[in-house]
């Protein structure tokens, strides 16, 4: 079937189920970041491969909304499909929800609309349900893209899962077990505090609650499953054939039972007493597997929208983990070091390009002890591309990099002891623009201010997002991303509750909270330049001038990578920021060179020299 | 009747309509900050005279709920009157709510409490009737201190108001009147976009919408009134004896009906269509009288719970407001320059007092054009006393103020030209501890960096929060009290929607806001430090470096007065904050010295002169 055939296809679906539109999110069931290609079900209706996007099919239209970073992708993949693209970056596009209440509603007397429930969170689907409800249209919950894309369609990856051990995780499954029931037991309001599930579906949950990891995802070692948490036993919900007999010991011994991946349904529907979900995470579907009918003795079961007590204890990393980080930190600081010397010394022996880079490096990282995968996709962009905050070279469509300006590298690494996010932006040659240095400086100042704070216990990451804003704001320069995202341990590089955005969040910081420090500056056409670290929150000493009760936090930086200081403009630094430049330029050096061999300790040596005030 | 005699009729009251339990809020109906007499409920059934606290009634006990302000006048003043004090600043002490959802429960089987509606914002009543809904608790609606306090209740104030004109106001009643109706006819989503009103019951934006003043409430120059705004009418409900023939002539060619201020109820039953009110600000009792009973041709009226127009407006001061506040500064800061020099050479050559001093404070004040009253009450705190933030000496209460150690002075004034809010802190003699310069340096520091912050549109107080913060915050130190509020123009010296605080607050900042900026620390029994300036929000130039298509805001400081330098540690401060020091100086001698005499001047030009960087 090709774009066209399979549009007609879903519309003589919707035609039998009395549709006015379908709606195809570019979700799976599990909210995850990076989907398996079983659920890519927005790329191949559309033909369009980006990896963000919406379908809306009507019965005479077909439309496609996608953000700025994929339009020039998208012109290209729709051609010729019917499909109209919709720039959901432009002030004046709709959003899917207004088109389907404005423009859609004028030509229709009564409408419905059909959505696959399992695509769509509790909380998204509500929103949505309530905006339509007032525009008079009705949602149905149906999945009208199973009984047509039968040929070639992905499975859900089979391979096996692995448990992961308690020496890196640094806490037993028993014990996790034992305190989530305690949590959820205190939210139990009836007198039966033992009557009670928990619905688990977000795949990073499920792999740190019962300390197991999988391959099914790129960049996030999770296992496709569902979990449901109750009193008396943990039943996880995956294909059996994931199961080989270490993990089958593993799960018995850790009292979890097993059931199919599909089971989940049923299995939700038998429940009785309080449920909880969090509605954030958890798919309408199995919200509405929920068995909510009254019985002879009052309502069979209370289901409870709460924040996930597993999202919430994640986050914060123990002693273990934290040990963890340090490790991989370490071995990434080298694959760095390594991949740097390289590209100052031998690289442009021959043409490269920024995909050539991407691969190198991924190279370095692959000799690093219990290295496992990349964690995000590489960002390497060279000159303007950098200014791309999304920017994504393949292989194909990828620029010549020279010895000359300035290149953007993020990336990062899943070992088994913990994950790593790092960005560093180098001048390759020639001569430095002046902006260039001071847009390095405001950025790195910024950087900086950030990982050196000191805050009360209570503050959240949106009171302290200006401070790595305000020498930039000074210049009257901004940037659009967040300037820190929660950090998982050989997890999700991406994961929740904590963030440092503009944004309110209400989520204080907490000792042992894993958050990247990542402002930048973007010039289009020129550069872009952006430093990260990855930072963990410790306890501050109290001082001697302390006037309140409050415990303090401050930041411990995990990263170990050295900053190109030939782009800071010295005249912007105060000596507190040298100061900490030196020592952490030492402190790097201390850390990473017992994993290099001479030559490279000596590069490593050179690019953490001490700066002098007024060099 | 003494207290005893109150409660008891009270009781009787609370017997007839079957309540368990009776609350006096301690507010009155237009959720003002400073109150008329007529309705101090609480002060008059406890005999408690501080200015916040919440009267919890039943049959058998009697409890007051205020904070740690008050204990110790609550202490003495409710001392053999059975009323048992509730130190609502205790960690450990239950809220109101709480208190009779608990405690109150198990004595009781079937419950019903009686409150006065006009005495909750529509808001707050709804949170605690869904609260007591959850205990199986009703609410009933009764004024019960109507029928049992007869005698002596002050009547409400019955002074004239007056006119306020559009050459301070800047801008007519009529060009008001049709933007607030604009704006609300944006929002009627019927067929019938002229079938509106709009329910107004807070005093400050009633004064600002129709320009008028008065002398109803202290510190505040309003007046006790609600308002109905319709497409074709505009009706003040106000005491008719208020009412002079000037402002009757005025009020006549604005064409603003004028109703009885008890007739505001009925009025309001009348009405039809939608009914806008700020559930925020707007009273229960004005909710209950609109008539929500369905009629033949669907329901009578809608009503709709907006954030209040006026509010939005009225805090975006115009050009006229601005320069007004502008000239009132120049008053203050005279004002404060004859303060500060009688306090240097005069004052100690007899014994003073807290008390003696905001008297003196206010006969310099007083002597300003278009001086009306002061804004707030006085907070001369000496030494120790100026550690405890909301402390209010009296003429009977208050410290001896020797010719030594730290005064922290925080006063304003209502000038016609507008309202003005500062507070400085300054060191009377003797040797200054180093802690105390360390303190005053870093709230000094915090206060420069946010009055001199540059911001993209669309930033919100929050987020500039720790940027007054940052300093003290690396020295282990921080402060309890919000960092700016929200100042009116001859108005409310605090008003919204607008704040620095930490608590997220979804409202931006916009051009001709006015905050304060007032950091401090405060060390028990020591001293207490505070600086604040009233700022205001002004477009800040586009700068060549700038990379994005943000409008870039900063702020204009208002207040003119100098700093007490001889407090500063000079080893702390960079040298742009010494120039910004210098530049404000400069401009503070300007600016007030044509108002003052030549002695004045002298004074002045000493406390004004430049610091140098090392000094």
């Amino acid at each position: 079937m090709n774009v066209k055939e399979r549009l007609a296809a879903l519309r003589a679906q919707m035609h039998e189920q009395g549709l006015a539109a379908y709606v195809v999110p570019g979700n799976d069931p599990h909210a995850s970041e990076y989907m398996a290609s079983h659920w890519c079900e927005m790329q191949w209706l559309s033909g369009f491969n980006g990896e963000s996007g919406t379908m809306v099919v009507t019965l005479d239209r077909a439309l496609l909304w996608t953000d700025s970073r994929y339009y020039l992708q998208a012109g290209i993949e729709l051609k010729d499909s019917t499909i109209e693209l919709m720039r959901e970056s432009d002030i004046d596009c709709p959003s899917v929800a207004e088109w389907l209440c404005g423009e859609l509603r004028i030509t229709n007397d009564e409408l419905r609309i059909g959505v696959n429930p399992e695509m769509f969170s509790v909380n998204d689907f509500k929103e949505w349900k309530e905006k339509f409800a007032e525009a008079g249209i009705g949602v149905k919950s149906v999945d009208l893209i199973k009984p047509i894309w039968t040929e070639g369609r992905p499975a859900i990856p089979s391979d096996k899962l692995y448990p992961y051990s308690a020496d890196f995780a640094g806490e037993t499954v028993e014990s996790k077990l034992a305190r989530m029931r305690e949590s959820l037991e205190s939210k139990v309001e009836s007198q039966k505090s033992k009557d009670y599930a928990l619905i688990v579906s977000a795949l990073d949950e499920i792999a740190w609650l019962l300390n197991i990891r999988g391959y099914d995802v790129e960049y996030n070692p999770v296992v496709i499953s569902y979990v449901v948490l109750e009193a008396d036993k943990c039943t996880l919900f995956v294909n059996p054939e994931k199961i080989d007999s270490a993990a089958q010991n593993y799960l018995d011994f850790n009292n979890i039972n097993v059931q199919p991946y599909e089971a989940v349904f049923e299995y939700i529907h038998g429940l009785r007493g309080t449920i909880f979900y969090d509605g954030a995470k958890v798919n309408e579907a199995l919200y509405e597997a929920i068995d909510k009918g009254p019985s002879d003795q009052g309502p069979r079961t209370k289901a409870k929208n709460i924040q996930s007590p597993i999202l919430v204890d994640k986050a914060k990393k123990n002693a273990v983990e934290l040990e963890g980080e340090r490790i991989a930190m370490r071995q990434d600081g080298a694959a760095l070091t390594r991949f740097f010397k390289w590209l100052e010394e031998e690289a442009f022996q021959q043409p490269r390009t920024e995909w050539d880079l991407m691969e190198k490096l991924h190279e370095f990282r692959a000799m690093g002890e219990n290295f496992v995968e990349e964690s995000f996709g590489t960002i390497a962009g060279y000159q303007g591309n950098g200014a791309i905050v999304h920017y994504a070279a393949t292989k194909e469509h990828c620029a010549e990099v020279k010895k000359e300006g300035m290149l953007l590298l993020d990336s990062g690494g899943q070992y088994l002891d913990g994950t790593t996010d790092i960005t560093r932006t180098v001048w390759l040659g020639g001569r430095i623009p002046q902006q260039a240095k001071l847009d390095y400086t405001y950025v790195l100042k910024g950087h900086i201010a950030l990982q050196t704070a000191r805050f009360p216990r209570g503050t959240r990451g949106n009171q302290l997002d200006a401070l790595a804003k305000q020498y930039m704001w000074q210049a009257g320069i901004t940037f659009g991303h967040g300037t820190g995202h929660g950090v998982g341990h050989f997890l999700g590089c991406h994961e929740g509750p904590q963030n440092v955005r503009t944004d309110n969040n209400p989520t204080p910081l907490e000792v042992g909270h894993i958050i990247s420090d990542e402002p930048g500056i973007y010039r289009t056409g020129q550069w872009g330049i952006r430093t990260e670290n990855l930072i963990t929150v410790i306890p501050a000493k109290q001082t001697k001038a302390t006037t309140t009760e409050d415990e303090w936090l401050t930041f411990e930086t995990l990263t170990l990578c050295f900053y190109d200081t030939s782009l800071i403009e010295m005249n912007l630094m105060t000596e507190d920021e040298i100061d900490w430049l030196n020592a952490y330029h030492v402190r790097v050096y201390k850390e990473v060179s017992p994993l290099l061999n001479e030559e490279e300790r000596k590069f490593l040596a050179r690019k953490c020299a001490a700066l002098e005030v007024g060099e």
